[in-house]
């Protein structure tokens, strides 16, 4: 399975080059083997997909990478691993056609009106989930946050230099390594705590185990899903005692369902912060400038010149030799 | 195999004593299956090791938790996982040696000279791996700076607030997440770009392979590695254009003497860092407050009333109840 809107993606490219030669070597027939998600006409993959005979699903023209979840990019992989995609595409929907009847209480509604009020002192958001099986929605939202909203230019041209930093975190080991900086460090962060109601069975401590030592007896009859709520409580109390504005969302169940309704409300969340800050969500011209002294290093032809340009001028601006680590260090 | 200086973190607790019941019910003797590694006198740990007879090692009491990972704490997990430790400690004891006749080009200098010159309008320190065995020292680099450095009082006891924020990206994943915001977002970080020579066998494309369509024949006789590179030394050059501070380590090699070098040297530069923000890179006061609610909560005594105070005090400044999210969202 090979994912890629365009096909020009270097990485995803030599990948797919590199497995391919792998599969002829045991006689296994790539042509066969292999299905495309890409752009429905344009690009080098499509071209390849069409001459070789391969499989395809489409990306929607209209629909950038980082907003594709739940197309095909995402929902093969998805049902693939086991996933209710049907669930998954049903829950979005029904968080999409229930926002025409939104109140001020709508979870969108209160998460994007708090970070508005406090964006401008708050650069930072923290994605800070407290349930395992919601701490790589993190990942998914770091990249959706910061390439939407981080931009040089507004929708009038003007230079400014916009953004917000996302930070992922996962409770409670982040409590052991980051909440010190989040609660006395300085106050440039706003806090999204995700939570769920505990829909698995949850692991109990005995009276007699807890009598292990009088410090410990306290435990007796406890469950660790009491003490991580507890832990979660704690956290938020000392970061609201210190003055950091904290929003918190709590999934009523953690299934296909709510995960489609909570992406869906946090693509539009994203698009709303756009609007905010007046950048354009969809583009990202600022990664043109690495791929294209990239393309020049690896060759690619039409580049050079480019790439080259890119580089020389970084170099003479701020040249930063690599610092060595060698075993005699000095 | 169970590790905490003091024995009282809940988490730490709750699993052990959740483990104890496990061996019991299986039949394994617990006290002769665990090893506590704690601090060698105090502490509600090594009263039940001592009590129950259960093989020790020491948490050196001058060192704490973030500052650990060279004693027994990080040393006998390594060990376990077949990590040569007498080369991770002997690198890090020549890097400590070294530093005696460190010059200006000693790599802790650079860095710690390149993170003061920027770090006031730099709030954020970017630790950029680009091999994925150097990625998860992030996580590590992410506590010892935040923790160490995020402080509401200075040394003379004066309200500070100060910080710096670490950030773990991945090369070259994040360049599809994050790198559009580090270019073009506020000029709000410093970034740390983690490297190593090649040591190990690289994954070629073939010159054949590579014309399966002319937009992917430059890629023909490359290497995985070395557009690994080539992405590396774009987004580097990428940064630098647009003006923002990048330093990059490149180890010798990925080894445990080169590993336990750059360990030593990040823990001088956090110390050393916390003396150019004048704070105390020892301890941790701000866990205090969401500890002690988290314990009222889980009914530990002597802890209800502290706890209660803190999370009412929150309440009252900041009242934030969970935002639902259910299938029907509003």
């Amino acid at each position: 399975m090979v994912i890629s809107k365009s096909g020009g993606t270097a990485e995803t490219s030599s990948q797919l080059l590199w497995i391919i030669e792998k599969l002829r070597q045991r006689g296994i027939d790539p042509d066969a083997s292999i299905v495309a998600i890409t752009d429905p006409e344009n690009g080098t993959l499509r071209s390849i997909a069409q001459q070789r005979g391969w499989r395809t699903l489409p990306v929607p023209p209209e629909v950038g990478g980082r907003f594709s979840v739940l197309t095909a990019v995402g929902l093969l992989p998805a049902a693939l691993t086991g996933i209710d995609i049907h669930a998954l595409v049903a829950g979005a929907r029904s968080a999409l056609s229930d926002l025409s009847s939104a109140t001020a209480d709508h979870a969108l509604v209160r998460w994007i009106s708090s970070w508005e009020e406090h964006h401008e002192l708050r650069t930072m958001v923290v994605h800070f989930a407290y349930r395992d099986r919601l701490v790589t929605l993190g990942d998914w939202f770091a990249q959706l946050w910061a390439e939407s909203l981080g931009k040089k230019h507004d929708l009038s041209g003007q230079e400014v230099y916009r953004g917000s930093t996302p930070l992922v975190a996962r409770g409670v080991t982040d409590q052991h390594s980051l909440v010190q900086l989040f609660v006395e460090g300085p106050d440039d962060k706003q806090f999204l705590f995700l939570d769920a109601h505990l829909n698995e069975s949850d692991l109990e401590i005995s009276k007699e185990t807890a009598q292990l030592h009088p410090d410990l007896e306290y435990l007796g009859n406890k469950s660790l899903g009491e003490l991580r709520r507890a832990e979660l409580e704690g956290t938020i109390a000392a970061l609201q005692s210190a003055g950091r504005p904290v929003s918190r969302v709590l999934l009523d169940t953690i299934d296909e369902s709510h995960i489609g309704a909570w992406m869906m409300l946090m693509e539009i969340a994203t698009v709303l912060a756009a609007e905010i800050l007046n950048v354009d969500p969809f583009d990202q011209p600022g990664v043109e400038g690495g791929k294209a002294v990239a393309f020049a290093r690896m060759g690619k032809p039409g580049w050079s010149e480019k790439g080259r340009r890119i580089e020389a001028g970084a170099q003479e601006l701020k040249p930063s030799p690599p610092i060595p680590v060698s075993k005699n260090n000095d």
